[in-house]
């Protein structure tokens, strides 16, 4: 007999098949039993009928708990009204490995029962979903990074200069030296821009923030991309037009994923460009004329980013902040030099800042300045002041948070459940 | 005028454009100046010539230093000797910033001078070859996977346990606990291939070995799939069948960059399945007869899988090693109980182990017990045990060690030009 993947299981129909998983639910009734079956490709119905099998098999199918392994052998029939749209009469089964008290059941359990059995979590049919748009989220960007002409580097994690401070960084001993876990990859990926134009790194980045909100991890996912002869306008129609794809492609290809997750995809349709873009100085006047406390010169909360993103049914641009509260590599508008080529992005429906971006400095003699203004050690940055050095060029690039992504397309309100295994202030288990 | 990527200057033949760059190098004849301009999606010879261009700017194009930021412009034409296909009569000239004694010239510099500087060193031709062509491999590994129904699920780096002992592991301080830095994600997609069916994790990893071989790096990426339901057999004819796309792949849309490299493609062009297969027994029966001192329970140095290696044209995989000198997961050959289900794939032309994998074991007893022996705590595997509790299956997986495969690819000695930033015992700078 053939066995199929439950996806394939269509191309099946009215032949018999064998399919291999894990029993997601029964539901038995008198002498039928009708047992989920997913084997991570999707799930398939399989109906076992008294009348059809042996009465130990039949026990059998009544019998086994939640999460046994198992491979069901029988008659695929198309029936709009199943899941996946097909089900299957059972005429074989066999059981694996037979599952007892399998930890979580359809009954509620708390967050951290949940964290803590993260691994068998996973198997949900929520889980699973959050997990394929992730996935899903990652390859449109490396999609369109790549025909778009960019050059994937990897940045390294261990570096040995902390570039802003200490405070936020986790350290490890690197034999005789201090080495400590990147934050950001942007330092790197303007020196891979000066030599292949058009680059990102996608790796994971590190913060060891005491802060227990639902938008922070310890470790999180960003994608840095970094581009030669871009000015900040040219990064955000590029950024506008990658946002727009991520949201199309996961649309177009896991609408199956987002009714689990019981998304409102209208909001997600509207995601098109152009996307609005207001300045920060005209953000913190509407700010203020929406009733919040706020004073031009002040770094914006997550408070305020859902209330001014509010007022825009699709993801909004800020840009133009105050150098002040701005890092130190940021390029200065010439027509207002107190302020920052920068941008931000932030998701519509409250759900944050999903990217940071600027114009960085090309002259090596301001650059050298805001180092020293900044504190910072000018021999820890001499290499990224070679940049400056030989043949420096106008660049710009972003920082696009995956965890924060995910978070939005999916609905989620809290960042742990966007990536696999969750590292928070006080969970490193398992 | 229209400006181009130099990539897409062959669509402006017989037309004038504007490319912006920096200057690789130049040539001068009299009243002729070649300038060789890069921008990272390719090179093109602008023609400047004493006849066309006023005594300025002749002079300037005469001047400019290696690596000097320009833009020029002039008309396109077609010139089948010319690298890329075509060239430009160079009408006008602007210099962004002029680079001055750039450091990294033509002449012969030691390896540790191009480390140092590797923020520029990544501007040379083979340097570039190199990175797009890692890129691609990633691609084309991420590519090959998810056609093939995988999802990626990001394994963590911060982990809680110290799986196979402290010695080669970078430690941290998380906050009250200690975390260490993942050599490895497989346990992790174990778990999520009991969710998923078929999934890998992609990322860094990390090893704080003393060794300063030119094969081993303290960081390295590395692809890790895990699929359930799959034996050692099914899992080596994916392996088979990936490594076959990743040559293809490059050979298909990297030929410029291996003729830079001066790759010989005949030998990746045998890089067809089937692949030799080989056991461990056969292996060392070889060996021996080669001349080589080994005795059966010993484990291959890297001279031995060269040796092994060179008696084939193709990759190799030699698979049941002893179980006393492999990982405590792996489950035995049912037939010879003191062999482990494992293969490792050795590259041709002496350039070593790239992958590893193995059928794992699934019953939770044996599982237990192997832990024990291994003198591991049963605890800190705990949540790894029950995957062996709550429906296990048969499940196989392997890792392939990105570097490895772009050096082999590549035809690179060490390992240090395969990966952006190289992280070696002493070098975590820049």
């Amino acid at each position: 007999m053939a066995t199929a993947r439950i996806v394939d299981v269509g191309r099946f129909v009215d032949q018999d098949v064998e399919v291999s998983g894990w029993l997601q639910a029964r539901r038995s009734s008198g002498r039928l039993h009708f047992l989920i079956v997913r084997d991570g490709s999707g799930s398939i119905q399989g109906i076992v009928s008294a009348r059809d099998v042996d009465p130990g098999l039949f026990a059998l199918a009544g019998r086994i708990g939640q999460e046994s392994s198992l491979r069901i052998s029988g008659h695929v029939r198309a029936d709009s009204r199943a899941p996946g749209g097909f089900e299957m009469t059972v005429s074989g089964l066999t059981v694996i490995h037979e599952a007892h008290e399998y930890p979580i059941t359809p009954k509620d359990h708390g967050v951290d029962f949940l964290m803590s059995n993260r691994h068998l979590w996973l198997r949900s049919s929520r889980q699973q979903a959050i997990m394929r748009i992730r996935a899903r989220i990652i390859g449109a960007i490396r999609g369109f990074l790549d025909s778009e002409g960019f050059t994937v580097i990897d940045s390294p994690i261990l570096t040995g200069n902390a570039a802003e401070g200490t405070t936020t960084l986790f350290s490890t001993q690197y034999f005789d030296q201090t080495a400590y876990l990147s934050q950001s990859g942007q330092l790197y990926v303007e020196a891979a821009a000066m030599a292949l134009g058009r680059v990102y790194c996608f790796g994971p980045t590190f913060r060891a923030e005491k802060s227990k909100t639902r938008r922070h991890l310890t470790e999180f996912w960003m994608v840095e991309p970094e581009m030669a002869f871009f000015d900040l306008d040219d990064s955000m129609a590029l950024q506008e037009r990658l946002i727009t794809h991520i949201v199309a492609t996961v649309l177009d290809r896991n609408g199956d994923d987002l009714a689990v997750l019981e998304r409102d995809t209208t909001a997600l349709e509207r995601v098109t460009p152009p996307f609005p873009r207001i300045t920060y100085d005209d953000a913190i006047e509407k700010l203020r004329a929406l009733g919040e406390e706020i004073t031009w010169g002040d770094d914006f909360g997550g408070g305020h980013e859902t209330v001014i993103a509010s007022e825009f049914d699709r993801p909004l641009f800020v840009h133009r902040y105050p150098s002040s509260i701005k890092a130190f590599y940021m390029k200065a508008d010439p027509a207002r030099p107190e302020l920052a080529l920068c941008a931000d992005l932030l998701a519509p429906e409250g759900y944050g800042e999903i990217i940071g971006g600027s114009q960085r400095i090309d002259d090596l003699a301001l650059l050298e300045h805001r180092i020293d203004e900044h504190g910072l050690s000018r021999e820890q940055f001499d290499w990224y002041l070679d940049l400056r050095r030989y043949g420096s060029v106008p660049h710009s690039g972003f920082g696009l948070g995956i965890e924060r992504t995910v978070a939005w397309i999916c609905g989620l309100h809290h960042l742990r459940e966007t990536i696999p295994f969750a590292r928070t202030l006080d969970r490193l288990y398992p």
